[in-house]
Parts: C-alpha cells; structure tokens; sequence
C-alpha cells in the first residue's frame, strides 16, 4: 500500500507553500490535505472549544484530496485523523510556512502546532518553513531538501514521541550548504508592541517587535541557518525540564 | 523595595480563580494584573498579530491595578511587562486555573502559555491549576500551597529559563499529603471531534474528546495527583529533544 500523508499548515489551504509540499508528497503517497481556510500564523497549538468547526471539501482527485476547515492547525490535524483520513497516516507534514520556525519562535507558531499536534497522536511528524516571507518566495530550492527528509523518515521512522522542525535558509538550491541535525537557539523578541492613538484619542498596540539572538551556539538552528544550513531539530511534545527536577526539589514538602 | 508581581490567566479578568490568586501575591508584593477581557481557554502560546490590541482599567487600588486586554494570556504578558509594570516584575502569575493543566494538557494551555511567555522574556514565572472545573470550586484550598510556592521562589530564584507548572488536586486542604516535584505525564485525547448536523442537513464538529493515560509513571503529575500531592514541574520553552540529537543525525548531508 502506497503511504499515507496528511498536510496542514497555518498559512491557509490557498498557501503556495502548502502546494508545493502537496506536490511532492503526491510522489510519495496518497495525500489527504486538511489546512484552516484562513491564515492563522501565530496560533501555536491552539485548540477551538468554544464554537462549532466546518469542513469545506475544495478538491477531490487522483490520490489527493483537498479539505479546509475554520479551526487551528492542531483542529485540523485533530479533524484530519479522526474524520478524513481513511487509516493512520505514515506521515503528517506542515508547511511550508512563509518565514522562518528556528529558534523560540516555534512557541508560537501554528505550523510547529500541528506537528506536535500529530506527535501527541502518535504520527510521524515534520514541520516545513522556507526562511522567507515573500509572496513570491521560490519554493523550488526546498524540493531537493524536502525530497531527502520524506525519503529518510519513511525508511528510518522517527524515534518515539519525536517529530521534526525543518528550516531552510533563502538560497538558491545550490547554495545550500547541507542538512544539519541540531538544537534550537534562545532568542527574544523585544520591543514587542507598538503604541499608536486611534483618531478620537485611545491607544491601541499592535504586535510587532525584533528578534534577538546574539552570538547563537554553533550547534544551533540560528547558526547553521546563517551559515547556509537546512536545520533538522528533534522536538518534543513534553516541556520537563529534566534536568532541573534535582534543582528545584528543596520547594517539596 | 516590595516585590513586582505581574499576573494574568486565561479564564478571564472576571475570573474567581484570578481573584484568589491576586488575593494571596497581594501578602507579598505590589501586584499588576493584565489579564485576558474573555475566556482565552485551549489558545496555548497563541500571539495577536492580524489586528491591534486595546486595554481597559479595570481599577487601581492601593498595591494592585488591575487590567484587562481583548488580546491572548501571552498577549497580555508582553503587553504588562513592556508597557504597564513600572520595572521587570520579580515573579509572573498565571492562575488559579480552573481545571487540570497536568500532562500534555499544558501544550494547549494559555495558563502556561502566558507562563512560557514570561519564561522567554527572563521573569520568573509560575502558572496554578486547581482540577476542579466547577464554576463553584473551592479555591482556599489552594491558599496554603500557593503561599509556600511564593515565599520559596521569591527566596530561591528559579534555574535560568526555567518556570513551573503547578497543579493542585481537587481534595479539602487537610487531605492534600505535600507538594512533590515531578515530571509531565504522556497522555493522549482520544475520540477529540464530535459529529453532529446542523437544521439544514450539513455536517459541524465540537471539540469534545476523552483525556486517555494508562499507568501514569509514579515520578508523574498525574499519578502523583492522583494520589493527593501538589505537583510542581519544572518546564522550559525550549522544545529541542536533546535526546535524539545523535538518533537522527543519518538524516544529515
């Protein structure tokens, strides 16, 4: 039986990005896209439980079928499983976002979402984001990338409880450096909302802000990005700090 | 100088479990709360980016002003601590929640979702759950706890980019048997979409579902609540699973 995937992402089921990883994911299997019918960046893993979700069917042809539904990302992954997909997934993939998913900005994004949305489901999951934010990004420098992770994860299966976060830098394919395995950098946002007066006189802030990352390890997503590296960081749908459970124990009583 | 304490939940500025919590920080500090005007519920570390945020006074009293803003519980947090607490505050309140943030639980949360915010932004910071969802919970219960968090942390500063995850059990204050620090529990929401059809025939979804975790490890939040402690897990808002840097480096060209 051919593979299984199902697609999402947070820019929207019209996304460029979404269609050029359903493109390639149609070489490797049957492809079930299930993607929000509007932008909905910066939702991270929200979920929708206050009101009712749709489904709308936009397109249903040989081996892929095209959904959108008014929910998050994690809705639709949640819609896609349970309700659209015919059997569990071989893979689950995201994206490719508009813009870059390194570093911290992978709390808020709903792409990442999605994919660890998919991780708590028990699916292999890889998020996609091409380090650029124009509406006329060139797509076609992440086929070969992307081409070599699906190729991996359905001959090697991710570890337990483990999906992937996959960045890759705005250059031209063979610019490209190489794929490195490695961490997310620590970074801010700062200077995160602009106060402005409406014209009868009351403020309102928008969210804007600049990201910071001085002098990022060399075993970081930041780095390897700069440095011309797609970066493949393992990521988990679990925030212990493990580390620290011997450092905070004296609070115990 | 008395203690800065910022505070927010996602059930709302109206919220009785916000009230409690303010409450006790006011024992301990000059307390600002900056807290969602609605119920932000499941909206994770989601941020507002497609329209402008606005904040209303609620009031200003002495030692605590509270605010509320239209926006998300992280939202709030970025718009308290650039824009309405006089200097860093020394601790970051998100609470008293009403409801379980134990387990995975916490990925779709905005209690820690604001808690993840602060973290990033270099507070200290720590988000409080009570597993009672009854809009008539019995929040003294909590008062004893909460207080020796406070006083702890205010004299033992946190590990760097480290905040805490509380969750209290839904027992009277006498039988809850001690505070343990623990790690988060797996766990899955099975059955999460339920089908219905509307007047006219077409098919809606609401988000339902059955929170599923069999044998929970004994070092666990759910297991350790189950048994009548306060769990307290350390978190941190870095995904990276550090573990299987080496697993996965095959996929590297």
């Amino acid at each position: 039986m051919k593979p299984l995937i199902l697609i999402t992402n947070d820019d929207g089921v019209t996304s460029r990005g979404l269609q050029h990883l359903v493109a390639i994911a149609q070489e490797y299997g049957e492809v079930v896209v299930m993607a929000p019918d509007h932008n909905a960046s910066g939702v991270s893993t929200s979920i929708t439980c206050t009101r009712p979700l749709r489904v709308n069917t936009v397109s249903q042809g040989e081996g892929v079928s095209i959904y959108s539904c008014d929910g998050t990302p994690a809705d639709c992954v949640k819609m896609g499983l349970e309700h659209f997909c015919p059997r569990q997934p071989d893979l689950v993939l995201s994206g490719i976002n508009y813009g870059s998913n390194a570093s911290i900005n992978i709390i808020y994004s709903g792409t990442i979402g999605a994919v660890l949305e998919a991780c708590l489901n028990g699916c292999q999951a890889i998020g996609f984001s091409l380090l650029n934010h124009n509406p006329a990004a060139d797509f076609d420098a992440c086929t070969h990338t992307i081409r070599h992770i699906l190729e991996h994860v359905l001959a090697n299966p991710l570890p337990d409880f483990t999906a992937l976060n996959v960045n890759i830098p705005r250059l031209p394919a063979e610019q490209i450096k190489g794929i490195r395995v490695c961490r997310q950098a620590r970074a801010a946002w700062k200077d995160g909302l602009e106060k402005r007066t409406d014209p009868i006189g009351r403020p309102y802030w928008w969210m804007t802000g600049k990201f910071v990352c001085e002098n990022p390890p060399i075993d970081s997503d930041e780095h390897l990005l700069a440095e011309g590296y797609v970066t493949v960081v393992p990521i988990r749908p679990d925030l212990t700090a493990l580390h620290h459970l011997e450092t905070i124990k004296s609070i115990e009583i």
